[in-house]
């Protein structure tokens, strides 16, 4: 498969302190599956500087495209907008567009633009603005780097914006089935299976279920028509 | 605060492909965040040798622990063993003490210890075994990194039994507090309590709830008069 290949960075404490699960990268999987776009790689950081500059130059230089969650907000923790300027070297501020925006929403809403909103402005040079449907200050994209909210509802509707800019591949074809045999006898039939479709992913994902042992196995590829060929042949290995 | 360091690498396809939400991350950064440990940083990689063995070597050199979760099953795609022994330019082969714990498993069970399950038998040179108190295949741990499975009740079981081994530091004290107003409102306070409370670890989470916008502030540190001492003095700028 040579799909594109996409990572994720989700900035945030608050995963890794295990105070909330994070859902941005489920959905985020889910969509780019979709489109035919490879996740190749997440990777969760807290909320430091060094950490962040780090993160993201990695994995811009290791893969097409990459996302960001969290930490665009209006307080003291929301410093991705200014790490990710720092990662490319670019300069940072208010920028109009920006400031615009938020004008237009506070008003709206009768709040105030203060110091600390304004903060949600500071865009790095040369950057593409995201559209925040939901509460007005946008996101960005600079470089291969997609800057989004944390908050999932606005995560998803920034995602969604940004998903027809982005060139797919062909959409993963996805099957699976589920073996109520140990995973060790699967194991031998499945690994020559995987051996005669070197071009397809073939997983085997163990499950436990009233005691019983069992396995989802999942044939991935891009090909639809050998997906099913090779699920047949499972099928017939192990019939159910 | 100055805890000991760990790191996660999940290993798995499931997740990227988004077939699968992960759990694990959620279950360790709690039970991480109880005994005092720091979880830094978790990497999210799929079934690729190279990514592994790169991840665990940069994982391992960066922090005091590593936690591996995924790919030590019997299929072909459970390559995380091997790849760990080479990360670590160990050798590695289906090792007597692990292949007698499989051996009286699958005899007590009535299953065939065929070749595909004794791959989980394959142990690197040094490491030591973790046990599995349900399925019997066992994880190890080598350097600092442990090695565990990826079914959840099996890695919660793992972890179980791995982290009375650990040192951990002063657990986290941690206080909460929902504020019904928009971030924007809180910032300016609550990056003022930050600089006076430079030791500890303040996070503003915003949420939205029935279109009401609002933050949860949680406070962390080792210290729990200090944490109280900050959460009055935001509740007193906040009254609810």
């Amino acid at each position: 498969m040579s799909n594109p290949t996409a990572a994720m960075l989700v900035i945030g404490d608050e995963i890794l302190s295990g105070r909330t699960r994070d859902a941005n990268m489920y959905h985020l999987a889910g969509e780019l599956s979709a489109v035919g776009i490879d996740l190749c790689e997440v990777r969760v950081i807290s909320d430091d500087p060094g950490a962040i500059v780090a993160a993201v130059q990695a994995l811009s230089a290791a893969y097409d495209t990459v996302f960001t969650s969290g930490g665009i907000g209006p307080t003291h923790d929301d410093i991705t907008a200014d790490n990710v300027a720092q990662a490319f070297d670019r300069p940072i501020g208010v920028r109009d567009d920006a400031r615009a925006i938020l004008a237009a929403h506070y008003e709206n809403s009768g709040q105030q633009l203060n110091e600390a909103r304004l903060r949600m402005a500071r865009i790095p040079d040369g950057a593409t603005l995201i559209d925040n449907p939901i509460s007005a200050a946008p996101g960005f994209t600079l470089e291969n780097v997609h800057v989004m909210a944390g908050v999932p509802t606005i995560f998803q509707a920034m995602l969604a914006s940004v998903l027809p800019t982005l060139t797919g591949g062909a959409p993963i074809i996805s099957q699976s089935q589920r073996i109520y045999r140990g995973e060790g006898d699967i194991a031998g039939p499945l690994g020559a299976l995987a051996k005669r479709y070197s071009n397809l992913s073939i997983g085997s994902y163990p499950f436990q279920q009233d005691g019983v042992f069992g396995a989802h196995i999942v044939i991935r590829g891009n090909d639809a028509a050998q997906v099913t060929a090779a699920m047949a042949e499972l099928n017939a290995e192990f019939p159910t």
